[in-house]
C-alpha cells in the first residue's frame, strides 16, 4: 500500500539516551524448594473439607500452582500480553532527594507498583487468576475485600477477560472508601457489603449481631459461600495467603533482580547490610519481593536482610504466637500454622486496612520462625510521616500499608550512616495513595513541614 | 573497595525482549512561527498595565519563553532530569481491545499523561516553572486552581524546588474535591477559597456577593493580587493559555512524533484521515500534542486533522463569538482575541471543571479561526460513557476533561470504517480520573455494561 511507505517518520526531535530497560519475565519463580524447611501441614477436618470446597470454587490450574514441580514455572504468552498490558515491568526508582534528606549512605530503591492501572500491586494476581478461569470456562469471579485494592484488580481483570465479577467488601470499608466502591461498579462489578444478608453466612451472623462492621474473615466467608452457591460458573479468587498468589507475585522480585543488574548495582554483598523490605498483611507482597533471593542465601551467594514491616495495630510476627488458626470465620479454609493474634483478635480501627489481618501466612511464618526474616511493627503516624517525607522528596505519594515500609526503610537508611558501607535497600512500593488522602489528611491533620 | 566487585548481578531469569524506547526530547518546540498568521497583538490599556504586573510577577526566564527567537528552545540538563524524575517520557498506549470493541480499522493510541504523580499533564509545565522562580531567587509561588489538577501540580513542583505555595482554589470546587485540597496540603501548600478574604479583590467581591462560589476569573484575580502584594519574593505561574505553557507541553507532541518513529507507524499519510486529538479548555494540552506538528502542515508535507474537544457546557470553539476578552476578573492579565461566550457567562455546574472557561486562548483561536482546526463540543454524560468504555476495555481510567476527546476520537474512529484506508488516531490523555469517580458515579449513576 503506497500510502504506508509515504512518510516513516524521521526523528524530527533529538532525544537523549535512556537507560537500559528490562523485559518481562520468561517465566514465575516458585520459591517453596528454597524455603529453610517444608510448609507445616495444614489441618483441614471440617465436612466437607477446604480441600473439596477449594476443588469446587477455584480454577484448577491455581490449584496445580500452588505446588509446582519446578522451581521456573512459564508464563503462558497470553499472559505475558496482559501483564505488558497493564504496565510491566513497573519502574525501579532510585530515591536520591530522599537518600539525600536523610543524609544517608544507602541506597535506595523503590519498585514502584503504584503505577498500575488500579493503583496496587494485587493486579499482577489478579490477571493471571482471571485469565485461568476463563480458560477452564468459568464466567463469574468471587472474591472479598477489605480495603478494596483486591477488590478493584479483581473488577478490572474480570472486565478485561470479558467475566463477571462480585465483590464482598468490609462493611466498614465500603462506607470509608466510596471510591474504591465506585471504580469497581464502573467496571460492571456487583459489590455487597459484609456481612451479607444474600448468604446463608450473612445471614446468621446479621440475625446474631444486626450491625456488625465485617471483618476480612466475614468477607472471606460470605465469597466463598456464594461462590460455592453459584456452582462451577463461579470462580473464587484469593488476593494473598496462598502459594499461587505468592508465585505469580515473584515478578515483582525477578524484575528488581534484573534492573538491579542492567543498573550494574549488586545486592546482598557480605557485610553491607543490605536489605529488601516490604509491608505484611496477608504477605503476597513480601513473598513476591524476597522470594526470587531465597535461593541465593541458602546458598551462602548473597547477604541480604529480609525485614517485613507490619501494623502495631496487629503485630502478629512480633508480638504474634505461632500457632494454628484460619483466615475465616465459617471455616471454609484450613487451618494453618502462623503467627497469630488469636481468633478473637479485633484490630483498632486504623486505616490500613490491608495490614489488619490476625493471622498470618505458612510462608511468612516459616520465613519469620526459621530466623530468615526479621520484623518490625510501626505505628500508623510514623508510616504515615515516612509516607508523607516521601512525597516531599520524591513526588510519590504511597498507600498507607507501603508506608510502614518506607518507615522501615528509613530507620535501616538512617543506621546505615553509622556504618562504613553503602548498602543497597530495595522496598517494594506496592500502591498508590491517591486514594487514601482522607486517611492521611485524618492521621497527620495537616502538620507543617 | 572489593565488595563492590563481588557480585555483579547475572541475569537470574531470562527477561522477554522489550519495545524501543525513546529519550526526553533535547529541546521544546516554539511553534509560534508555524502559526498560519501572527498571534493577533493584545489589549493591554489598563493602569498598571498587565505588561507591567506580568514584570513584577512572573519569572523573567518565562516571559522570555513566551517569545522565543529560535524553533528549537534546549531544555536545560537540570530541568531534562526534573522531566525524568516525574516519569517522562510517558508511555504510547496502542488501544487495541477499543479498537475490537468499536470495530474499527482506525489506530487509537493514547498519550499517558495519567501516569505522571499527580496523575496530570500540567505537571509538565509546573515543575519547569518552579526551576525558573527558584533560579531567580523567588521563594513562593503563587497560582490558582479551577479543578485542582494545576494546584496539586504547583504543590509538588514547589515541594521538589524547596520552594513554599499559595494556592487559590475556586471555592466550589474546593468543597467538592476534598482529596485534591488534602494533597496539596500534605506537601505544605497553603490552600484558599476563592474569593478570599485574604487580598483586596477577593475582600471587595465577598462584600458585594457574600456567598460567591468563585471561578477561574475570581481564582486567577486573587493569586495576582496576593503575588503583588508578597513582592520579588513570590512567582505567579499559570497552568495554560500563555505561549510559555504550550512550548514545555510540546514535549507532548515531540514524544508522540518520536515513538510513532520507533513503532514505524507513519502519520499525517494523505487521504488516510489521521488525526490528533485532544480536550481544550485552556488549550495547554491541545499546542503541546499539536504544536511540532504545525510546520508539517504549513509545508504539506503532512495530511493530518487537528481536533479539539470542548465542553458542550462551554461551547466556545463551536459556538463562541471571535472577540476580545481576558480570563481574570479584576482586569490583571491582557485582552486576547478569541474565541468567546462573553464575559457574563456562567458555565452549567459541570464536574467537567477543567474546561469551563468562557475565553479561548490566542492561539487555539487563531488555529481555529485560520480552519487549522476542527471542533466538537461534547456532552458530559457522553464524554464519561466513552471514559468508561475506555475503563472497560483498555483498563485505564481518565479525567473527566480526558474523556471528551476519548469520546471524539471513538466518533471518528467509528466513521473512519466506513473508508478504506487504516487512520491513525493519537489522543492526548491528559489525566487520571481516579480522583473524579465521584463525578462518574453522579453522572452515570451505576448504568449496565
Amino acid at each position: 500500500m503506497p500510502s504506508h511507505t509515504h512518510a516513516r517518520l524521521p526523528a524530527e526531535s533529538a532525544m537523549r539516551s535512556v537507560p537500559i530497560p528490562v523485559g518481562l519475565p520468561t517465566h514465575w519463580y516458585n520459591f517453596l524448594p528454597d524455603l529453610p524447611a517444608p510448609l507445616p501441614p495444614v489441618r483441614d477436618e471440617g465436612t466437607p473439607s477446604a480441600a473439596e470446597i477449594a476443588l469446587q470454587v477455584r480454577p484448577r490450574a491455581l490449584l496445580d500452582q500452588d505446588r509446582p514441580t519446578e522451581r521456573r514455572v512459564p508464563i503462558p504468552e497470553a499472559v505475558a500480553d496482559l501483564l505488558r498490558r497493564i504496565g510491566r515491568p513497573t519502574p525501579l526508582h532510585r530515591a536520591r532527594a530522599l537518600e539525600a534528606e536523610l543524609g544517608t549512605r544507602a541506597h535506595i530503591y523503590l519498585k514502584r507498583e503504584d503505577v498500575l492501572p488500579t493503583g496496587s500491586f494485587k493486579l499482577n494476581s489478579a490477571v493471571v487468576q482471571a485469565y485461568y478461569a476463563a480458560q477452564e470456562g468459568r464466567t463469574t469471579l468471587v472474591t472479598e475485600t477489605g480495603a478494596g485494592q483486591w477488590g478493584m484488580s479483581v473488577a478490572l481483570a474480570a472486565s478485561l477477560a470479558g467475566l463477571d465479577s462480585e465483590i464482598f467488601m468490609v462493611r466498614c470499608s465500603l462506607d470509608q472508601k466510596p471510591y474504591r466502591r465506585h471504580y469497581m461498579e464502573l467496571l460492571g462489578a456487583t459489590v455487597r457489603a459484609s456481612p451479607s444478608p444474600d448468604t446463608s453466612f450473612g445471614r446468621e451472623l446479621l440475625a446474631r449481631s444486626p450491625g456488625h462492621p465485617g471483618s476480612l474473615g466475614t468477607a472471606i466467608s460470605d465469597a466463598i459461600g456464594h461462590a460455592l452457591d453459584l456452582g462451577p460458573k463461579a470462580a473464587y479468587l484469593s488476593g494473598s495467603g496462598v502459594p499461587h498468589v505468592y508465585l505469580h507475585q515473584t515478578l515483582l522480585g525477578l524484575e528488581v533482580q534484573a534492573q538491579l543488574a542492567a543498573l550494574d548495582e549488586p545486592i546482598g554483598v557480605p557485610g553491607r547490610g543490605d536489605h529488601l523490605i516490604a509491608c505484611s498483611g496477608g504477605g503476597s507482597n513480601l513473598c513476591g519481593l524476597v522470594g526470587p533471593f531465597l535461593g541465593s542465601l541458602g546458598d551462602g551467594s548473597r547477604d541480604l536482610r529480609l525485614l517485613a514491616a507490619e501494623s502495631s495495630a496487629a503485630p502478629r510476627l512480633t508480638a504474634g504466637r505461632y500457632r494454628y488458626g484460619r483466615s475465616d470465620l465459617a471455616g471454609l479454609t484450613p487451618e494453618v500454622l502462623g503467627y497469630s493474634m488469636g481468633p478473637d483478635f479485633v484490630p483498632p480501627p486504623v486505616h490500613t486496612a490491608g495490614l489488619r489481618n490476625h493471622h498470618s501466612s505458612a510462608a511468612v511464618s516459616l520465613l519469620r520462625h526459621e530466623g530468615l526474616l526479621d520484623a518490625v511493627a510501626v505505628e500508623e503516624k510514623r508510616a504515615l510521616e515516612a509516607g508523607r517525607l516521601v512525597l516531599r522528596t520524591e513526588g510519590l505519594l504511597f498507600a498507607p500499608e507501603t508506608t510502614h515500609a518506607l518507615a522501615a526503610a528509613v530507620e535501616v537508611a538512617v543506621r546505615a550512616d553509622e556504618t562504613a558501607a553503602d548498602p543497597v535497600i530495595v522496598v517494594l512500593a506496592s500502591g498508590s495513595g491517591l486514594l487514601d488522602l482522607q486517611s492521611y489528611a485524618t492521621v497527620l491533620s495537616g502538620g507543617a513541614r
